[in-house]
């Protein structure tokens, strides 16, 4: 049987060009034909922070980044951690997707979280991030939950590109189960997009 | 006696022209000479989002936040919760700080987080800020804590000035508060700016 | 059309016998059956601290609220705040759940939140209880958040009875979107139940 | 110079006789003497979970960990993860020391929180267990966080005893800094005790 097909866009927090998150997100995107699966990555690098007074005059990327969320069904946030919590160009982009009209972006699509860092591998900027889910009716996934070192040779150390087997499975199998929680929640939505 | 001067910085979180959270960082502002603080609000309109690749190449503006962080004795956080967290605004100006050698701008400081807004009052925001408060070793006074309502007449519905004498009475409280805690915690650096 | 039966499990951690979360709790339960919903509520008056060194010792009330887990569909969580964030008693009573092998008392199941208080009205101690949930693998809702004042009328002040209408209103409007939610997730298993 | 006696009253969340989190308390307990410090561990075993209507009947165990409470000058909580929140009996012993009148048992007193586990290493509880803090108005140290890992050897297999010399040395660093702490907030309190 073939599966609707869920349409993913994946959004990550660091703007750094070598970033261990990005390629976290860009492996992820990499395997999802295989599952079925069609996978953007949102470029929010020139997405301004948002300031209610301008909002009316955004830019062409904002512009792009709002029109992706709202055809996508799932999203997938990779989350770096900065000084213990997110890193403001992701909450920032949630922000502005959530002033779309009748939280068309948002409201009712599955999400997950990943995160790649030192220390506690950018967890206490996933839960954080869970609490902002809540207002934009973001279902995020419990399991797997994905948190990688970006230190311990999970990423190669010239090119941050993502090498451990181990991790590049967990990630295989978070999208898995970000499929099927979207064709949970919103089957109807789903299969008029296949 | 005379109390050392104590040298605060205010920042806030929220960029537009009229908003609560700055109107009640300035009313504090404008009550610090009766407690003998020296209070400036940095301006950080124009900072940009943090990108480590490009760190080295900072703005005006982004440098004198920097400069105001390192002079400053201790902190007031003006906190507006935008989807259930901090405002990206605020986040990024303490994630430039964390960036001063040393930690020189955090250190061992004092700080103090008010914050204005519906539902919750900001509520959300700020434990949220208290976390990365962590990580930058800012030490935060945990009362009194001010969460204000932006629509119930504590701010004036055309102007956003703070007009409620409670709150404003509540904010001298905390403005003191947070002046016995700094002297507490850094009397030898505070008592050689006077 | 009849939907089929969803069995939902309330858990209030307040022990005292006037309290606003278990009042609200018992109106929600008493108007499950219009909405074709069972439910029932868990007494955990006497379920003991979790010790893991007399885990195998349990009294009559842990083993017949460990049974009411199991059986379960969803659950509805009645989460007062004590010294901001959760009751020990609510979260104890989770932690023993969460012991049940295969995590079949939560595993995927979908799960609400309700509080009743002074202040920001039990909401920190909600957002705590999502973090638990996360483990837990429960799904909870997102919307609408049921957070009601013990101090405005809403509760009568001698009996503690749920007065307000639109906080019944609110109540009710959670259930049926828990009920939603539930049966999305697992409608196999929740028909077979019917 | 000899500096006043810092009375430090230890807490662990964790009711098993073989914890890592108790065993990291008591090393830490052993080493106070070397500075000056007076450290006992309070015995929460037989503390009831806390209910209002039962407050006035407390047990003998109940009524001494209360009595160290008021005469500590600073705390250190042992703060074990379970289910990504705090141990119920942890959490439960700060409620009934929050109730004793004028907050004597907490206000305005420095505490330093460590934790053992798997997986994140107890952090989420941390974090948690720092917004129950800022109710009870203790001031936590923010570093150095100790963060200790239950499975890599940090502790004998057999008998739970702390056996890293690193993770030693940052227990005893953590200890220094709260006395430090501890008596810049309290200098007076302190030096009548010594």
């Amino acid at each position: 049987m073939k599966l609707p097909t869920v349409k993913v866009l994946g959004i990550c927090g660091s703007l750094r060009k070598t970033s261990t998150n990005m390629e976290a997100l860009k492996y992820m995107a990499s395997q999802a034909p295989k599952l079925g699966i069609k996978f953007e990555i949102a470029d929010i690098t020139d997405v301004p922070l948002f300031n209610a007074d301008k909002e009316d005059d955004k830019n062409a990327v904002t512009l792009k980044m709002l029109e992706q969320m709202k055809e996508a069904d799932a999203f997938v946030l990779a989350s770096p951690e900065y000084n213990y919590s997110m890193a403001p160009a992701l909450k920032n982009a949630l922000d502005w997707g959530s002033r779309i009209p009748g939280n068309e972006g948002f409201q009712g699509k599955a999400a997950s979280i990943i995160s790649a860092g030192g220390g506690l591998r950018g967890g206490r900027s996933q839960y954080h991030l869970r609490q902002v889910t809540v207002f934009l009716d973001l279902h995020v996934l419990n399991k797997p939950e994905v948190m990688l070192s970006s230190f311990d040779g999970t990423f190669d150390k010239e090119t941050s590109k993502l090498v451990s087997e181990h991790a590049q499975e967990s990630l295989v199998k978070q999208l898995g189960a970000l499929q099927e929680l979207s064709l949970k929640l919103n089957p109807a939505a789903v299969s008029t997009v296949a």
